[in-house]
């Protein structure tokens, strides 16, 4: 946790908070923090800043807040990603949100196991958990959306288009394609596929409706938690 | 499991290897395999190829294998990396694996809690489990070498100089420094903190002993097992 991340609902007065749950015990366990203490703090959806312990025991933080920084800039890039296994999707979206991706769909692809639909993961709050891991990692207080599409044929035909429109639409996938290209300036919508990679008709279709053009990374598969950062790290 | 990885043991005659446990299990559980398949294999430290799949029952697997193709190139590094949390290492062993790091050195920081280097998945064997995995995800068959340099300054000041000697020699660090270059030429020498960073000390000491300059990637603070495919994918 390298950003305290406070809500509304923790101010009990102006440039005031108190905390418990797992941000106090953090506190307490972690940093070891102590009243007096600075710390780096954000308000979810808001500014940065600093805040001071008053006080801090098994029950309650008490902190007094100054926010006056704005958090960093998001990635020009609308992420479409097919479903990853439960244990993946969580750490796929602490690494969405600390890398600063503003727009994440999750995408039904042939090679998604259905199992992979009913996860407790997929729950709102679930997957506001893990957003919030990651803006705390990464010192952001900006949450993804976070889109869900269970089926691909309507969302590629019908959304995607006006999501991907003026923007460079590409689509990682092994083969013999043009290597992902470095440091754009452009806007980017990038789908990245299932473990086992897309369909060629998901290719096809991804490219036809939408525009998306499929480049590669190189001989070696990179599973998809490694894969998201990779193009991203390319790309941006 | 991209590539089914034989070692010299598994042959019970030319060209001809017989499988159980672990391997035997995914061809069973996860790939479906039946008599008659072809799979895409490998042997370990040598070339990859294919191999039919002549009988297969809940005991053994046994296959006709020919090896024709050399495994893809691996990246021109050594990774200096400060031990990683337990659960972080074994992810970062498969990652460097499957990415093609061919040399990686886990070495003490201030910032490693002693109880680390307590764990079994330090050990020889268990290290290879997790780079033998992320081969196999690659589709390499060429094992990293990894050292472990338990004493932080003995390393830098008299072994690092040789390994960074003729090389590009960067530490990853945030701050005010140039970002990480990209899609550079030449071989690198390559030091990753720890979860909260290097000290000024240590910074100051790779530096000055081993010419390792300091580069950041951003505002935005990453866990090692982003950090790690972050940079090598802006590297190379």
């Amino acid at each position: 946790m390298n950003l305290l991340l406070l809500e509304d609902a923790d101010f009990v007065s102006a440039g005031r908070a108190r905390l418990s749950g797992r941000r106090l015990k953090h506190l307490n366990e972690v940093h070891r923090a102590q009243a007096g203490d600075s710390l780096r703090v954000g308000l979810l959806g808001g500014q940065m800043g600093q805040g001071r312990l008053l006080t801090l025991d098994g029950e309650h933080a008490e902190l007094e807040v100054e926010l006056n920084q704005t958090p960093p800039s998001k990635l020009p890039l609308t992420l479409v990603l097919a479903l990853p296994r439960p244990k993946m999707l969580k750490r796929v979206l602490q690494t969405v949100a600390t890398m600063g991706v503003p727009r994440l769909v999750l995408v039904n692809s042939y090679r998604v196991e259905k199992s992979f639909w009913q996860t407790p993961f997929l729950e709102p709050e679930a997957i506001r958990e893990q957003l919030i891991l990651g803006l705390e990692q990464a010192r952001d207080t900006v949450l993804p959306e976070v889109v869900i599409e269970k089926r691909f044929k309507p969302f590629v035909e019908d959304r995607l288009p006006a999501l991907a429109a003026g923007t460079l639409g590409l689509v990682g996938h092994p083969g013999e394609f043009p290597p992902c290209p470095r440091a754009v300036t452009e806007p980017v919508t990038l789908a990245i596929g299932p473990e086992g990679g897309w369909i060629p008709y998901e290719v096809e279709l991804l490219k036809q409706a939408a525009g998306l053009q499929p480049v590669q990374l190189g001989e070696r598969i990179l599973r998809v938690e490694t894969a998201v950062p990779v193009l991203l790290a390319r790309l941006f």
